[in-house]
């Protein structure tokens, strides 16, 4: 295949071709402050401070239109980084908040945006303490560019979880249904008016996280994980790959709202090949699963979660479908949708 | 006044008019993590972990064009970052890096900056350890956006300085020429060809901050801040404003190069009112002040240091002229030159 020489839309789509970018990107040398690094390319970072591991993440969106239905680009810039960190066991502590923002844009929009990303905030229990804006010409940038890090911190009672972790014998658990925010995004982009029917799933889980990694004992999470762009089959096909191992998901246990499900079928878009940003895909011991399931149902953001599969000596990602056969959920090439986050 | 609805140029521009739309964009109630928070408007806050100051702060960079004379903008990322976790007596341990890269983009340009960041870490001892890439449709960016944020401590032999504890007596220090980078920017950007004469002076300064706060007895800095957007200006006028008290310049002392003096001259551009990214700003106690300035003279960043006036009671910034005169420094309303950093 020829090396791409220019960068294009499927570059910035969570796949396997923006794998292919990243290795020019993380080319640093000075990749690493002493804990996991950049060659990881996990959720977070992390480095040690007084005894504290603590985890480091940053995301920028650029998600179109910046109002959907569910939520909008505040909610999904405080969201997207207070998961990272969740998923990787931290607490988020604090957080960065800069905008880019084109000449022309509407001032009453920025309060609507800052009181949004101040709702999540408020739900997480984290806090922006610093900031940044530029401002450029109109036609320079399309609206609003919001980049948000994250620092958190891996408290006591709770352990580092990677998303690399993956052990034969364990359970695969989604936190809910899978496929709401990219088909949202799109159906809403597309015009159709499906009502409350389809809507963005953003949501800060940090304390759903917090509850279902102490409701089982220390390390049964094995591995965590918020499958945002690329979806669903991007996380699991990383999370095997990463682990060596193989994962079989039942068709069946998988939760797709109908309307998700009857949009993606009318759009041609798979519902686990798109964005979500208000959920996490965890692997964990098999005598523990019960209880993590619990502890996230239990929760108003996790009453849809459910054990999906399990984990098997091997490489791949299949799904026993409802019939009876087996097919291969493949890792997306990007997600479907661009602009999604 | 009539309050603006839109976001106009100025409003990134690092003066006062952005300080009005700071108000909106900072009205958030999690606005703290126990330290200090955004209400204090300072280069970076705080929060405390196992015992130790940690120091967060994040920029996005827009610099157009993206390589300049001196620098590139992923030169300006790092260092820009790197500099505000310094000025507050912190040392820069680990930092993000995030792109939004529009369709089209070189990937060769990617390398080069990728390249640039890392050297420009090398001389600071920092690394990025964690990252994102969203790729935007052609036309809905000028290029590409970079944002860092970064995670500094404050050392046992270091201690957190702020923007805003001038007080009468002291001696303010520059670490040496003003008004390089932005007028370097702009004299390229117009085509003038002035060989090396005109370059920007973007470098991370946390050597030689370092040395220079530990040359003399603790405390004995007072106050620090990088003299980025709106210039030496913006930043004199925000310490002294914060503070309450007065600063008395002498114009004779303030290093300017002679060719951004002429550059400033011929495009009607005060080189006081325009950004520097490889210079800082320091109130010192008078009886620390020699320490200080000798050691930042034995770093090459340093070496056009220079003691430039005193804090006195009073308000406002005032300049004494060559013939004897007195001026204000008027806080600009911005920096005279768009898409600067
Ligand atoms: N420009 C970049 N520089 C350095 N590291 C990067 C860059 N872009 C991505 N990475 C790294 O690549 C990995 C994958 O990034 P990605 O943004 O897909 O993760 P994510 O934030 O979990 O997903 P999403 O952005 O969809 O929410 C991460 O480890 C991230 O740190
Ligand atoms: N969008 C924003 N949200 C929250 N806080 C912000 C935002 N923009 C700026 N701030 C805060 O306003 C203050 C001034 O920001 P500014 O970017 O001018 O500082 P700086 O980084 O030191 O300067 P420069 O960006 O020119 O390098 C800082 O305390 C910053 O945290
Ligand atoms: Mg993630
Ligand atoms: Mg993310
Ligand atoms: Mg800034
Ligand atoms: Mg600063
Ligand atoms: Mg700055
Ligand atoms: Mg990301």
């Amino acid at each position: 295949m020829k090396k791409d020489t220019e960068v294009n839309m499927m570059h910035g789509a969570g796949g396997e071709v923006m794998g292919e970018l990243l290795v020019t990107l993380t080319a640093f040398k000075h990749n690493n402050a002493g804990g996991i690094g950049l060659e990881s390319l996990d959720d977070g970072s992390t480095f040690e401070i007084g005894g504290k591991t603590i985890v480091l993440t940053t995301d920028s969106h650029v998600v179109k239109p910046i109002f959907f239905p569910g939520g909008d680009i505040g909610r999904v810039a405080v969201s997207g980084t207070i998961n990272d960190l969740s998923v990787m066991g931290a607490r988020p502590v604090a957080l960065t908040c800069a905008m880019v923002i084109e000449e022309g844009f509407p001032i009453a929009d920025l309060e609507k945006i800052v009181a949004s990303m101040d709702e999540a905030l408020g739900e997480a229990g984290a806090a922006i303490i610093t900031g940044d804006t530029k401002v450029v010409e109109k036609g320079s940038l399309d609206g609003i560019v919001i980049n948000t890090a994250g620092v958190g911190v891996v408290d006591e009672d709770s352990y580092l979880i990677r998303d690399k972790a993956l052990a034969p014998g364990d359970k695969i658990i989604v936190s809910g249904t899978l496929g709401d925010h990219g088909l949202a995004i799109v159906a809403h982009r597309e015009g159709f008016d499906l009502g409350d029917q389809l809507k963005s799933d953003v949501a800060p889980l940090y304390t759903m996280i917090a509850g279902a990694v102490r409701a089982a004992p220390k390390g049964a999470v094995h591995a965590m994980k918020d499958p945002t762009r690329g979806g669903f089959a991007a996380c699991i096909n990383e999370m095997a790959r990463k682990a060596g191992v193989k994962v079989v998901v039942d068709q069946e246990s998988v939760p797709i709202r109908e309307s998700v499900a009857s949009a993606g079928g009318l759009l041609g878009i798979d519902p686990l090949q798109v964005a979500n940003e208000g959920k996490c895909v965890m692997g964990i011991a098999a005598e523990a699963a019960d209880a993590v399931l619990a502890a996230l149902r239990s929760h108003p953001l996790g009453k849809n979660a459910a054990v999906i599969g399990e984990v098997v000596e091997g490489s791949g990602v299949v799904m026993r479908t409802r019939i009876g056969g087996e097919r291969f959920i493949e890792p997306p090439m990007g997600d479907p949708v661009p602009r999604v986050c």
